[in-house]
């Protein structure tokens, strides 16, 4: 092994540079040369990269977004987009392929290693931590904070107010970021996918639950926590449907993209530092085909499918202290 | 004098409870009486007001919202609402009314001293900063920096994907949040309800400026502020809009009511804790009608009628410089 | 089981107060009574307390500090002082005690034990992490974020000037906090008492590093970070003797109190909720004489005897990764 | 006017980025060649600098420290240094200096223009906010808030533990950065160099404030927020002093160079936007021997000599009522 390459797909998540420094110190401490792609795949079928070394991931541990860009590919789903990167691949001399990013990019890894013979080991990166075989993605703890900063400052304003927010957070189809939002912002009413595999949320229970928190404390701030892509037309329309079924003031705060960019936190950063310090002694020993996680606190290899054949599970108790004991309504029943 | 009562009134701002903080101190201080009465004009007409002593306002200073609650009150705004109010001051013995909010807040405090013989005066207590007589409102400062931090974020991942976000901030009529808030973050475009007084953003433009931006330096991050209540259907639709003309991919974020909350920073404490100790020694020298504020480093009062009576003007060197000198395409022609 | 009393005890940390909403939350949602002590065992030996009902802690799950105040208390070490505390137990009613905080407070717990038959349960509260039996104590996450953020700017200025900086954080007798720090702030170099059991850092070998690290990089910014109780006269003697021996000018940054304070982030808030609601769910199965903790995303007894017996391990991996692969010096050999 | 250089001199602070950022766009959109020299005046000696680019400032305005690196340079004191800095920027070609620092930088404009006839124009760059002509500093609006959000941690432990703390700001020989952490944090207690001209705080006073603060609240939390270089030893004996005097447990902590980083809050960001454009558009005027200030919202120019000849005064209305109004002990009297 001789020529490690590395790129960033997907989403970007806080930590990705982080990751991208450990692998660069890394790969260099093990003697290797280190290269990165830029524009995730995209870079890969137009022979864009530059050569990595430690002074390059010198101060960005500590930055948002990816200092190597990230960008979806089509053209690379292809078999013929596959062909041509595996060429590129073995033209550019490299012999490990390290991919930071979330299932969809782990989908293009084995895609292409069904045309490229070197090692291909993924690291996830997404803030949605919908990926099994690790305890939590890099990103994913620093979108939980920007959410919750967020709602604490909703919080002011709707106890100023005694008003009722319904806030949207992101997450993809899982739950993770609006669970452990809502629990941490002491959330009166959490809305995940988890909840509704088959179904959707009824707005009568929903008013019906905010009526009687309000017969219990009196008017009150009220904050109802929704997963992304759960109720069709999102916040706004579900919003709007409490309001006009009650008459009850109920305002939409969409998080967006915010939550995807900024410094990451301490533990983005440290998972990112391992896991790209750990990927390169995998690819060392001739892994491939595999993803790094971390699951209860070690370092973890993974093949790819696993990572995405089934919806990874929210923490059970949370969910049971969240909808039961913390709940405002059953806590005074 | 001898009992002073405050409330806070309209839509709440970081540092109110700075503000009241202050003027329970300040009270004390000189030897009054004060009492806070509860959600705005409400407390007013329902008599629901509390006690303040110095002990009430510890380790409030840092804290968003506002202890005494505010709301809207619409029965106040009548003729027999302002009699009531004023009736139940002099009931509880109040010669003193610090009422602190906004320009709609000022307009009930003439309604009221058209009933009410006791000294009225007015804190600027708003984000908006759209109130003439003082350099800022508080609150102000603290809304500026939520959301350049929120964009600090969103360019982390604009960068990372080359993207294009248009990011809707508060500021009711005014361009205050929007200008800074595109200063301070480099946005490449600000859209501000002052720089279209009469007409809208012409679509085509805006996708021309985007267009020679990435001529000029290629695929990269482009940001555009704009105010809220400026395009009709919003950030959302605008987006759409350039979306649907020129497929240039541009997702909207509107960073809705997280402005309203958080902590104060220290200038929005600083300015609340000045005019806060200065309302208690205007109104012990027999003032009313009056609003204080801050200009040019000096602590003055305002007539309320003054206060509304033209727009607020934006800072015109900053319009330019960042119109002109800071914009992306005219500084490379 | 009837009444149920809770106490904070020994230094305070971010996330205690999330601990004392989740305990009085599943009070009551279990049908107890709750009172709390306040500053600690000593409020236990003077029947300072007080009744804990859900509007308490509403609002508090985001604030530093503990509502219930701490403190040390000498008193209650003596026998008759642990009696005294018995009978006002007794007294109150209670049948069970939760105890929030360090390993001193469940030393304070067995002690306790020898003279109250009810039943003690203990939280990990302490920002150092020192506690066995818990993959994290309530505050070690914020406490890491706080040191973190920190350095980050001190980073700004040191690179700023190609400054060195020795800046000390805390951690009583343990590195988790200084390892967590140097590893996420990219810290060229590390001191940790784990590092030094039996002796002590050379003068000579720190020298000869920065050294070594501005002939790898040329003159640039070197950090490193040490912890508390490491080095007699702490990091400003140690910058001195750096100074002297070398006329390298590094400058002391002692991070101090401000590491106890502040919001919890959102895993300090979740750990708190969760062992705070398995706490009240374990004395109702009769548990007594234990710590709850987390280990491995599961909730776990250990018998307060087992979280101190013996120095809780850093993680290996991470020691190894940032004394060997993100050594500047080792990483260019 | 052809070509424009710039450089960053003395302490750094937030902000100097953006003011680079200003200066270089404005150059390029007045069609001046812009280049900057690195490590301050050391630069302008060893002919180190670089051409600047509007892209080379893409993305820095958030930037804390400075992208051209400063330091103190004691060979352009000389007269020796004056000169060859003189002939390096003649055979650069560079026919206007824009300078980014404190005083100190300032003077060293002033030595310089005795042997080089080209345009300087200097820009207040420092956190201590003690440069006369401008009502603010680039950078001290930041060091504020770092420093209050580090004393609202303190506050946040000294509440729990009802505990005396000491802090010891950053301000050089002003006060300008303790006055206002102590009006925004609360703080009980302030000791600023303007308010001891000519002696130094008594101890027996000191000690005798808190006593009366704990007769009237009881035990509670008191912060003392003392600026660098009042007391020799600084906060660190001074703390020892009331600790030994009476046994009264108070905690020093020194916030340090923290002050000094970070990303620049909105404010600072604004103020080197507007002081940066304008100092090119002064240049071209041809103006020279100024700092580029803003005073009552206007930019204004002020001569070199007038920005050191006498000290700035801190705002007499802020004084008074930390000292008077706010005052515990005088308010409840």
């Amino acid at each position: 092994m001789k020529r490690l390459a590395l790129l960033t797909s997907g989403g970007d998540a806080p930590g990705m540079n982080a990751a991208i420094r450990a692998i660069v110190l890394a790969g260099h401490y093990f003697g290797l040369d280190v290269i990165g792609y830029r524009h995730g795949f995209n870079g890969l079928l137009e022979q864009e990269y530059q050569t990595l070394m430690p002074s390059d991931v010198n101060n960005i541990i500590q930055r948002g977004g990816t200092i190597l860009k990230s960008a979806r590919c089509k053209a690379f789903t292809t078999e013929e987009g596959a062909r041509q990167a595996a060429d590129n691949l073995q033209q550019a001399g490299v012999d490990t392929l390290i991919i930071i990013g979330g299932d969809g990019s782990f989908r293009g890894a084995v895609h292409l290693s069904n045309f490229w013979s070197g090692s291909i080991i993924g690291l996830p990166g997404t803030i949605d931590n919908d990926i099994n075989g690790t305890d939590a993605t890099i990103g994913y703890y620093t979108a939980i904070d920007t959410a919750l900063e967020s709602i604490d400052k909703v919080r002011d304003t709707a106890d100023a107010f005694e008003r009722i927010f319904l806030i949207e957070v992101m997450g993809r189809h899982a739950g993770f970021i609006g669970l452990s939002a809502a629990v941490c912002s002491g959330a009166e009413q959490v809305l995940l996918p988890e909840l509704y595999p088959n179904s959707q949320p009824d707005v009568e229970e929903l008013v019906g639950h905010i009526q009687k928190a309000q017969q219990i404390r009196g008017k009150c701030s009220y904050i109802m926590v929704i997963s992304e892509n759960l109720w069709p037309g999102g916040a706004t329309d579900l919003a709007n449907q409490i309001n006009a079924r009650t008459g009850i003031d109920c305002r939409p705060v969409i998080l967006g993209h915010v939550q995807r960019g900024g410094s990451p936190v301490s533990l983005d950063r440290m998972l990112a530092s391992k896991l790209g310090a750990y990927a390169v002694e995998a690819a060392l020993k001739g892994r491939t085909g595999i993803m790094i996680g971390e699951c209860n606190q070690r370092m973890v290899e993974v093949p790819f499918e696993q990572t995405w054949n089934k919806p990874k599970e929210l923490d059970p108790y949370l969910v049971r202290i969240q909808q039961e004991v913390f709940d405002l309504v059953k806590n005074s029943a």
